[in-house]
């Protein structure tokens, strides 16, 4: 048994997002069922993390173990070639044995994509928040930084989800206006909640509206509770950008 | 009775073409259902051409007749509000009693897009054609300018499609490289035969993978002949970008 790693990207709108689901198509399970036939065995591939519905990669990390019954470019070359065309593996090498795209990963880099012009783009749909608003950049940008550091971001995790610790540390956190009309977050951390990042988007926005102070976050923050941070951001603007190990 | 002009733009990814087909989604049914419901009435909605699924917008025209019960700049917010995300109506105006968005339609500009970098971009699976090469610009570039004028383009018309002439003029066919790897091409002309664009561009890049000599392009279009003129270049990059009137 070898272990294997690969880095791959996807365009998330059509798929159920990664984790494999009963009669849903999902990143995991389409990668897995073409892996499966060129390697003539059952194989289960693990995500750095799982994306939600909607959600996009451009560079997610993921981990398997078996048998190589032909050699890694090869089956680089041919899984690629059975994947569709929104999937696609950019990399794959021979990792060492402990290797594990979950558990080695020691931190992650989300990008997310908003526009706000006030017509939307149907280009766009699919590939980024759609706010038509004149937002406070200025604002979003000051309550922004309130962000980094190690904090318990207990009020940005979406209810439902157990995790032992809500305890993360966001290392960086940025803003970039691009074309007038499209904003790009970048946020690099050792580990999100579920959908901690959406729910930071959706305060952001917020503040970029005036509708919360831009000197909000460390009171919400410390608050605990979810209600205060409002709403969650959709799907479609988010991006997997980069796993780190 | 008004008779309504709208400019439209829409991501075709998700749609079986403009035209209503029984228990499939095209543009054409999910405006028209859309329109039925605010206007209280059945409306039929007709486009400056069909596009094909797969195939995009960015400046379709379509016309219809109705008796407007709500001011038509409220229609053209309810609409949008309505309308799925991919579907945007950019304007909607009153137009002469005679205005036909088929019939009136003197011209149309498409636009091509392909991209060739070795590795595929699962963000552009359905909006480029993928040509993995390197192409030949200049033999592509000089080839290029032997569609414009007046040319019986019989070689150039999906079979099984029926016109009382092949007869078309190409006002102007540009072709410009963006970001290294990214090619546009724009095409102007008095009207387009079934395909014909996505058939010019399959034997430009031919010419450009130089398996056809960049100078064949008058002799294919004197043979009269659809043989001649090779493969038809995949619908996801085609986009119908302007309506003349």
């Amino acid at each position: 048994m070898q272990t294997v790693q690969m880095w791959l990207q996807y365009d998330g709108s059509l798929y159920n997002g990664w984790q494999r689901q009963p009669k849903l198509p999902t990143i995991q399970e389409t990668i897995e069922r073409h892996l499966s036939v060129l390697l003539k065995a059952p194989i289960h591939i693990h995500g750095s993390g799982r994306t939600d519905a909607g959600v996009h990669a451009l560079g997610q990390c993921a981990s398997f173990k078996a048998t190589l019954i032909l050699p890694i470019e090869q089956l680089h070359v041919a899984l690629n070639r059975r994947l569709p065309g929104d999937i696609n593996i950019r990399a794959m090498n021979l990792a060492d044995e402990d290797f594990h795209a979950r558990y080695s990963a020691i931190g992650k880099t989300y990008v997310y994509k908003l526009y706000t012009s006030r017509e939307k783009n149907p280009f766009l749909s699919r590939y980024a928040m759609h706010c038509p608003r004149t937002l406070n950049l200025e604002a979003m940008q000051g309550a922004l930084t309130d962000f980094i550091g190690t904090h318990d971001f207990a009020s940005f995790k979406a209810s439902g989800s157990t995790v032992k610790t809500t305890v993360r540390t966001i290392e960086s956190f940025t803003m970039t206006l691009l074309e007038q009309d499209q904003l790009v977050f970048e946020v690099k951390g050792d580990g999100f909640l579920y959908n901690m990042v959406r729910i930071m988007i959706g305060l952001l926005v917020e503040i970029g509206k005036e509708n919360i102070e831009p000197t909000a976050v460390p009171d919400i923050i410390l608050s605990q509770n979810r209600f205060n941070a409002r709403w969650t951001a959709p799907a479609c603007g988010l991006y997997l950008k980069e796993v780190h190990y």
